[in-house]
């Protein structure tokens, strides 16, 4: 596959594409042509053409995607086209949320574990998981095979945890404590920052202002 | 200001930058090179330069950009150096991570309205703020003179939701439910999937695995 080079921000189109097919699949929709599945995740077409054509040949001119195929095409790209277990440190309202997303389990994700530091919280429930302490990462990373850890605690104790799981052997961190880490090379790491978009928004009203 | 084609992928790299050089001036750093910049957010160097050249001319040559001057100037082009007040809708366990996430604060946003349809959660307090039923989402509008709406809800009320926020003249939303939603062209949308990064995460690793 070629995939060597492709951008980031492609790889975040492919998983909102791939999102959109799996709505279209679960409506019967059989084909869909790259305007529409521009128009219904936002972008332009010229841009779902060329974000495909990075992973090879798709469609049929004049006829479009086969929704089904390109659907297991780009879970198969993504790498979800097996389960992934996760575990969450940080059982606050984030975690909470986070642990009952509905956008996880619908893309194979599942969280197996979650951790916490407060005494009080220990031994509780989140949904169906219990919540352990930081010395149960490494039992509950070896027992679930865990590869990928989600941050979800405060901004202060957001490295010190980082700095757990890399001990720990995980290959990649999704951290959600607004603040930069320092990660090894070898581990892969992605923030998600919960305003960045909304300075997209402002950036844009304010813009209108300026402008006639 | 040559705002006109800036591509929404370096508005939220400003976002990114601006916030390290927040960091940046609160330890007391005067002056800083796109490499330091570059790494401290973890993107390259050429790229903060081609970022920061869609709005000008900044830093010196061997010197490096002086952090207040940039951290200024960044703030006033995502037109948060004035504040802005947000409704939030949905006060689920995400709502209430929302309506305690630093990272808002921390720029200026506040939540000056939640808004549930829940009967059991009317009329409660999320922090300082009591929960209010859909009906008085246009007095809160009105009264906080709020432009920006975040909706917070499951995805199937989520579009329901975002028509209310459209009637009631709202000019831009932030939607986190995992839906994709239909807007007016003149109102701004952007929304913040949760687990898109996860997805990144997994491509990476999976990726590893097919490649020597």
């Amino acid at each position: 596959m070629r995939t060597l080079r492709v951008p980031e921000a492609t790889i975040n189109r492919l998983s909102v594409y791939s999102r959109f097919l799996e709505q279209l699949n679960r409506k019967g929709v059989v084909t869909v042509s790259s305007v529409e599945i521009a128009k219904g995740v936002g972008v332009g077409p010229a841009q779902v053409r060329k974000d495909l054509a990075y992973f090879g040949e798709f469609g049929t001119r004049g006829v479009g995607y086969n929704v089904k195929d390109l659907m297991r095409y780009t879970i198969k790209i993504l790498g979800i086209d097996k389960p992934w277990p996760l575990i969450l440190v940080g059982a606050g309202n984030l975690g909470f949320a986070l642990s009952t997303y509905k956008g996880f389990n619908q893309r194979g994700f599942s969280i197996v574990g979650v951790i916490d530091n407060d005494p009080n919280k220990i031994g509780k429930k989140i949904g169906n998981l219990e919540i352990f302490p930081l010395e149960k990462m490494a039992d509950i990373i070896k027992r679930h095979n865990v590869r990928i850890g989600i941050i979800a605690v405060t901004q202060n104790a957001a490295q010190e945890v980082a700095d757990l799981m890399v001990k720990n052997g995980l290959q990649a961190i999704l951290n959600y404590a607004p603040v930069a880490l320092n990660i090894p090379d070898n581990v892969e790491l992605q923030h998600v920052d919960m305003s960045v978009k909304l300075e997209t928004l402002t950036f844009n009203l304010s813009k209108k202002n300026y402008r006639p």
